[in-house]
């Protein structure tokens, strides 16, 4: 008897991140600076990352800023990106950042949360009853991973503001983002609510997952960002799915995208063995 | 000698709402439960509107995630309504919230802000350094709308934390909303650079007005939100194009739309008309 798949998305993260022995989150950004301008150019540009690098690699994230900036002709090539990285084993998930009204909300979950779409990305600025149509859909198995801490310099303007009882803002959006994942922690301890926190503070990665305990972490930000995967040991919380390392130019920009990967992923591990309980 | 038309949003702004004598923001946000399925009905229900409604309007706010949910087909529906509200005669708002890293942002902002749309909705949460690609378009001609106080019930959960200075976290995202929009203030007074306050919370008004004297604001969720534009005083700050009240259901779900649209536009005005220096 072969039993069912896990159907939430932590435990189908733990799965693959077990599976492929891989932390590492492909990111495919297809900046016509790079590939050349067109949605053709920018699916294959997509399509020889993921057939370099795919293979050492749990996860696709599909940044879709590239894709809208080429308008119906790009949207057809991100579903099509998207297909081809589920093809190759991946997780796919689409990079939006949305963040709206509950109405609105919804309409981006059903654009957005459709296979081969394993996980979007989203805001927590406007609070949970916007979020609502993103969370029932993680109940239901699909992944949400809330922005907690962004990579980038200036998100320290409003993300760190310290708040009247002591502590930062992103420290309250990580506990309202453990309370929205408390309903979808799967069998492997893991929420299929994650969060987006950069791989450029590394400081802060063990204060977030004392806060957030189920949560996977997405950590975007290593390699051009100036993030390293070595520095993600207190990301992991006991959990080899429990901290993913995003590079985007890190691995497109390499001269050997496939090594680039390959030697993230490496140190992901490793990091992940030095800091996994005995 | 024709004068050329002011160039700056700000400018051309305040010479709309002169010129149209209206305030009135057209929400066009084309539900399937309302409108029917499908890319041809959604833009079919956003003409009708702008036919009926759009003559007593100065803008249109088209939300993206009702095209989103379309794919490629509805990327093309959001361009044709952009277009018809253009040729209406109405300033184009895409609101689409977006917020993301800088290269991405300047993805999105290539992608949001070519003719015919005038302005944008974006997110503060990942600060200066990420909008920067969208200032730099306010300061070109284009019109940048930040989140500052959203109008959905859960708002006040992240965007209403007391901060360690006494102030509220919103207050933040306005002051640093005034300091975006200080290079591209117009003749007007009025900045590219406004501010998305929900007409929900009328009492932050006034506070807000004060921390962003020259911010135009959007304020939706009149009507079926429970925001009124009578309450909308405190939010002109000397100037009739100060303050734009948005309406979506309120107006599409009406029996007869224009009549709803024209009784906003007299109630905003008159409320303008209280509001304004003797």
């Amino acid at each position: 008897v072969t039993p069912d798949p896990p159907a939430g998305f932590g435990d189908r993260l733990a799965a693959a991140v077990a599976g492929r022995r891989s932390q590492v989150v492909l990111g495919l950004d297809p900046d016509p600076a790079r590939v050349g301008e067109g949605a053709r150019a920018a699916r294959e540009a997509c399509l020889r990352l993921i057939d370099r690098a795919g293979p050492v690699c749990v996860a696709a994230k599909v940044q879709l800023a590239w894709f809208e900036r080429l308008g119906a002709p790009g949207w057809e090539a991100f579903e099509r990106v998207a297909a081809d990285a589920g093809e190759a084993g991946l997780l796919v998930i689409a990079d939006g950042k949305r963040g709206d009204v509950q109405p609105s909300s919804r309409a981006y979950a059903d654009a957005l949360l459709r296979p081969p779409i394993d996980a979007v990305t989203v805001s927590p600025l406007l609070g949970g009853d916007a979020l609502e149509p993103f969370l029932a859909r993680a109940v239901a198995g699909s992944g949400v991973f809330v922005l907690v801490r962004t990579s980038n310099p200036g998100a320290a303007e409003l993300q760190d503001l310290r708040l009247a009882d002591g502590g930062l803002w992103h420290e309250a959006a990580a506990r309202r983002t453990a309370e929205w994942g408390a309903p979808s922690v799967g069998a492997s301890g893991l929420s299929a609510v994650g969060a987006v926190v950069g791989a450029t503070v590394p400081g802060r990665l063990g204060v977030l997952r004392a806060l957030m305990p189920h949560q996977p972490f997405l950590l975007p930000g290593v390699g051009a960002q100036g993030g390293r995967a070595e520095d993600a040991a207190p990301a992991f919380g006991g959990r080899a799915a429990g901290a993913l390392v995003a590079a985007s130019r890190g691995i497109a920009g390499a001269d050997d995208p496939g090594a680039a990967a390959r030697r993230l992923r490496d140190a992901a591990w490793a990091a992940w063995e030095r800091a996994a309980p005995a």
